[in-house]
């Protein structure tokens, strides 16, 4: 299939005329859960969940059985500023070991029986230092929109995009102080486990970053191409993807929600399918998911990327909608109202 | 096999000689955890919970394999003091719909792949109104610490003990109300879903259950017997012959962790092998935890009840092992450390 875009206004008209959810689903969804055999509320934000997703998905009675989780991997130019504690040749190293099926989030996407797709972009060709100007050209950001466009499999009902990329929480960071404002420290985080000499250089690059790109207060498409990665970039494109499909999204820790950012900066809205997955230890996230209004499912500390919070919030949205579609009614169960 | 204890205080010994935590497996596990292809902390309580399931378990790489969920049904005389939104019919058709498999619980089983038992305690037969006495003798209690003891598989892994009994926030509350004091406001919530009116009212019969009883003060045991449910008693049972066994435990909400408490109160560190799963809507709940020094897992708002909170936790503590025990090693991955 060819690709529906083909110029980055094009993308943006695409994220605008988004489809929204089946209001007669949802509706059907919140009438079934009044009736199912428990207290009304009493499975609390698993019954949100599942008329959510009921929803999205055109069907009150829906259970997830094709979840995918696509891991994107890209590499920095930034990284020769010194912003890490890994050196970059581990991008490829753990793309290696995910294909292997070796890191947690292989061992996650096997519990929750989830497709796993790993996708490395360009990873001998790192972006441009966003330090010094842009990280890429129009031209190689819609290569990797594309690119996360087509990883979605048209037959999945559960998305989460991880990554791996040295360097990226540095970008991530400069895409939320370019679209919220507040300062560099505020955004700056030990990604893999900076010291702290290294975390103060880091929330300097990143300020300078977005200075030099001139980034505060452009469009969120803009802000994504001047200071993301490819992989931050094909994370935009699957979850855009996504929203056509209308297939819902987990979204994953600081990175993952800030490629999702940009998307939200660029059309209000463009983050309805999605749902964030948990907060992470990266002292960025719990204010970039307030400044997009999202409420985490889990808090457990992780800050591992890779996909590894969504996939495992993947298995709270099974659970809500194992309950939502499974459960007796009070009619069926026989059993005796309030 | 007969049972080991014929008298309370037969029991109470057998928690303060039960088992600890094998201290070579641990520390074999946290070897283990820092050679994984992560940053150091990187899956966060992930990694402290994989840990501590290999001590309990002596298996520096063990996995979670053979979950098991038991619910226990009682029925309670204090229901007759109207302080249940839901007749006390309920108890007995919820058993059935337990048993049919229409329950969140079983939904919520079959997704971890947890074996579930179901355990109705003489439901025709309710325990005494604790608002006028104890709720049961020293005998009534025996029988059903045994059937709770028997109960757990020596095979599983992995505990949960769920409840139904219309009725036992009432008991819980005047279980908590002794064991930590307080106005019985704070601990009196809405259960399955009474008015403000009933609220209050349930809050006078929860203060009047520990002045009738004189339970202020009194050992864990003896609360449990004066205040408690058979379904309560076997939970502690249950939960106190999974610490024999080296069994883990995922604690469930407000009333599993009633009967939970009662156990701490009699021999401090009996649920050093327990975890809390969830905090629960019900308000006291998360004070109830904060006493037993238990971080929950989770924070959905759910206040079900029937072990439903406690399954959907064990799916995060199998993921933990899942991780623990299924990564690769910076060297077998051939990935360059920090």
């Amino acid at each position: 299939m060819p690709s529906p875009f083909s110029s980055l206004s094009d993308f943006a008209a695409l994220l605008r005329a988004a489809p929204g959810t089946d209001a007669a689903a949802t509706q059907a969804a919140q009438a079934r859960d009044a009736d199912l055999t428990k207290p009304p509320g009493a499975l609390g934000r698993l019954e949100d969940l599942a008329q959510w997703y009921c929803g999205w998905r055109g069907n009150a009675r829906a259970r997830v059985t094709a979840p995918q989780v696509i891991v994107f991997a890209g590499n920095h130019g930034v990284v020769a500023q010194g912003i890490s504690a890994f050196p970059a040749a581990v991008t490829a190293q753990m793309v290696a070991n995910f294909r292997a099926g070796g890191a947690a989030v292989n061992q996650l996407a096997a519990q929750v029986g989830a497709r796993m797709d790993v996708v490395a972009l360009d990873l001998d060709r790192p972006t441009g230092d966003i330090s010094l100007g842009p990280a890429m050209s129009e031209d190689d950001m819609l290569r990797a929109l594309n690119i996360g466009w087509d990883a979605v499999d048209p037959a999945t009902d559960l998305l989460v995009v991880g990554e791996m990329g040295i360097g990226n929480t540095t970008s991530a960071a400069a895409i939320a102080l370019a679209l919220f404002g507040g300062g560099a420290e505020g955004w700056t985080g030990r990604g893999t486990g900076l010291a702290d000499a290294a975390l103060a250089h880091k929330a300097q690059i990143v300020a300078r970053a977005v200075t030099v790109n001139a980034a505060s207060g452009a469009g969120g498409l803009e802000v994504l191409r001047r200071l993301g990665g490819r992989e931050l970039v094909a994370m935009a494109g699957a979850m855009a993807r996504a929203r056509q499909l209308r297939v819902p999204v987990v979204l994953d820790g600081f990175i993952c929600t800030a490629a999702a950012a940009c998307l939200h900066a660029e059309c209000p809205g463009a983050l309805d399918h999605a749902i964030a997955g948990h907060v992470s230890a990266e002292p960025g996230h719990p204010r970039l998911l307030h400044a997009l209004g999202k409420e985490p499912l889990l808090a457990l500390g992780l800050r591992l990327g890779e996909g590894s919070g969504g996939v495992l919030a993947m298995g709270i949205v099974q659970a809500a909608l194992a309950c939502h579609s499974g459960m007796a009614t009070f009619a069926e169960a026989g059993v005796s109202g309030a």
